[in-house]
Order: structure tokens, then sequence, then C-alpha cells
């Protein structure tokens, strides 16, 4: 706990995963983490422990890359033990029928201007991917209770299906002033820190969240954070990242 | 989920520890696992998905032996992202004075029918662990909402702490059909098997749970085992466990 203050919220994008080392876009295909990724996780639990913020209650997404990355961060900060909730809700972006596609391929044959709108328009969504496809979801058992699985998403559909999620769940935990760990995706997390720091349609696209780094935000009794944009634990690294998030789609 | 009919109910022991290899008694230490356990782990979910015998739900206790192996279990079975619920009432009974020395040496200083009444007798506990010496958890974070932190535990103690648990809130999953999986420990397994099969206070130090092979209890709409003694999906690797436990405390 956080004392009597309001809590206190610690955003985690997953370390590298394999198709993250492809170069592919992956969305909701559950890949798993290169041995980079965790090693991103152990460095994000040691983060967590130097600076003596141990989280009470973990939410992660459905995706592997994900869940593990919170299991490797939480076990190196010996809060393996605390409780955890997963919810589809906090997923990647659903990236439709580029899943599974070369990023530099795309861009090659698409063009710069239709790569980055797909990548970073706020409510431009890939092509659909086909049901039953290879890298659709729509049979997958973790989703069987949806209503509709998604079969593409722009970031928009995101925001609309996540902040509902962060007001009516997890606001509860950090009002109650606990530290909330978000162990989610570079869109997700796009998603929630638009949401947070007020930032508008159009500037949103210049947000990138590097891998592996927590990042902190403490929040005022409205949920508003009391350090605009956060703050990372590494902040060297974290620039380090966002730039390579930055540049994806080259070769 | 398991159709229209009642749960099925799994049952793992965690894989091997580094204080299970040391031959030490560890009890509520939070030991992690040897390459052998992790082994295990991953062998536990290959028998799982085999068997297609996949969870909709995970119990475990709050202890990394037992959150790790199901953590790589389920990973391998490609259900990592289902529900998890941990409490501490699933937790290995609380060893008392004992936690931490050396099984074979607390066998010549205190002899066989001692140390066979601390380890296998129903109502009868080691001496309690001093508050505050290093293998104590009465000011472990983890436990801070107990009313009281054990200090020492016999097998009764431990059914008394987990039957309600298991009556109040594991068994909700199951009547609503749900494949439950619990990851636990030697006796707090004991003490569910032996409620479940009806065995009496005598007869249950004859049982020995063997680590990492899944135990499936096909229950009835009054949660009675239509297969009483449970189903091991590896029967012959399950026998040999068993006996290995059987033969604890040798050199």
């Amino acid at each position: 706990m956080n004392g009597m203050s309001t809590g206190t919220l610690v955003l985690l994008r997953h370390g590298e995963s394999e198709w993250n080392a492809l170069n592919l876009f992956t969305g909701w295909v559950d890949v798993h983490l290169t041995d980079k990724g965790i090693a991103e996780g152990k460095r994000a639990g040691e983060l967590l422990l130097e600076h003596n913020l141990l989280p009470d209650v973990l939410y992660t997404s459905l995706l592997r890359r994900a869940i593990s990355t919170a299991n490797i961060a939480l076990d190196t900060a010996d809060r393996h033990w605390i409780p955890v909730i997963r919810d589809w809700r906090l997923n990647e972006r659903h990236y439709g029928a580029l899943q599974g596609r070369n990023k530099a391929q795309v861009k090659d044959k698409y063009g710069d201007e239709q790569f980055m709108l797909w990548r970073r328009s706020y409510d431009t969504p890939p092509p659909t991917i086909e049901p039953g496809s290879e890298y659709s979801q729509d049979t997958d058992p973790r989703y069987a209770n949806l209503d509709e699985v998604p079969l593409t998403e722009c970031l928009k559909d995101v925001v609309v299906r996540l902040i509902p999620y962060w007001e009516d769940t997890i606001s509860a935990d950090l009002l109650a002033g606990k530290t909330v760990l978000i162990t989610a995706h570079g869109n997700s997390l796009r998603a929630l820190v638009k949401h947070l720091d007020g930032i508008s349609d159009e500037d949103i696209a210049g947000l990138n969240i590097p891998t592996g780094i927590p990042l902190r935000y403490d929040l005022d009794e409205n949920l508003k954070p009391l350090n605009p944009g956060g703050t990372y634990l590494d902040p060297e690294a974290a620039a380090a990242g966002a730039a390579a998030v930055a540049n994806q789609g080259g070769k």
C-alpha cells in the first residue's frame, strides 16, 4: 500500500517478443518473449526493487508476452504472490490483416504514408483479417465470452474498449491507495496514457512507449497525474527505447 | 468448461524446490524451483495437453514454488491466460521451528519416532518458530491481512484453514462446471485429498503425493469423487514419486 494518499500507477510494456525481433506486425497473435525480452522483464523487476516501487496488484492482458514479462518482473521483485487480474481489454491493438506481415515489406508495398497511417493514425484501422485465417483470433477459447472478437482495430477502438475498464475496475484499486502494475502493450498503454495526460488525437501519434521500463504515475484524488507524462524508472534507457520504437518499419 | 456436468478438479504439487534438493524442511519459506522442478512444471503442462485437460481457472498458494510451477505448466499447455486466484490457505503446512533444518539431521537428533510424528501425525505440530527469526514469516507483507501468522502447524491445522476455503470459494467454480487447477504443496494437497476421499486421521499418514504429476478428480454434484483416490495423468511416474516422498529423511 502507498500509505494514505491516492495510489500509484506503474505501466510496463512487455519485453521484446519473437515477432518484435522478426519485425512482424503482431497484434493479438500470442507470441513468446525472446531471450532479450526475458532479460528486459528481469531488469524491470530490478528497477521496481531499486525504487522500492512494490505493486500490490497486477493487471495484464491475455497475451503471453505481457503475462510472461509480468511473471518475470514480479518474481524478480519478490512480488510474485500479489493478486493478478487478466483482461482482454488490456490486449494490444488488433492489427487486422497486417498481423503476421513484415513491417518493412508492408511499408515498401503500400508506401510511407499508408504505413504511418495504419501504425499511428488515431482512427484508421488496417483492413480486417479474414475470420478463420491463420492469424485470426475469432475461434480462440480465451475470447469465447466476448460478444464479438475484433477483426481489426485503430487506436480509437482501443480507447473505447479500455477506458471504461480503467474507470470501472482499475480505478477502484488506485482510489483505495494501492500501487497498481499494468503490464500490457505499446498501443493499449498509449491509449491509457492519452487518457491520463489528456493528449489530443493528433499528438498521440508522436508518443512511443519503450519496452521493459516501468513508467510511474502519481495520481491525485481525481486520478489525474501529479507528474504529467509520468516518470520512467530509467529515463536514459527509456529515451533510447522510445526512439527505437519510433523507427520501426526500417529494415 | 467441462460441458454441462459438474466440474473437474486437477491437483498439482509443485516441482522440486531448492530445499527439497537440499533435504531441508521448507514450510512457508519461499524458495525457488530447481532446474528439475522447472522441468517437472513443463512435463505437467505437457500431460495436461496430452489428456486435453485444460483448466478454466487456477488456484495457487502464495509461495513461489507453486506459483512458478503453475506458470510453467499453464504456459506449456497454452492456458497462461486463464484467471488466477492466490490464497495463503493453499500454502504448505507451516513447519514451525523445523523450517530451514536438515531432515536427516532432525531424524538423527530426535529419533525415527519423533521425526515421523512431526512429519505425518495428524495433530502433533512441530515446536513453534521464534517470531522475527530468519525463517519466520510473521513480518512478511504477503500475510499482513491475516489475523495471526502461524508459528507452526500440524496437518489438522491445515485442514481447518483450507476446507472452509474449499467449500466457500473453490467449490463454486466446480459447481459451475469449470475445470479447476489447484497448484499447491504436499500437505495442503494431502489435507484436501483427506477431505475429498474421506480418509481417516490415521490413514492419511500413509498418503504421499508426488511432485509435478497432475491428479484428476471427477466430482459429482455433491463434489464427491466419482473416481475415489483420483487418477494420475502418469500413473507409473506417480507411484515412483510417491515412494520417493515416503522415503524422505534418508540421506
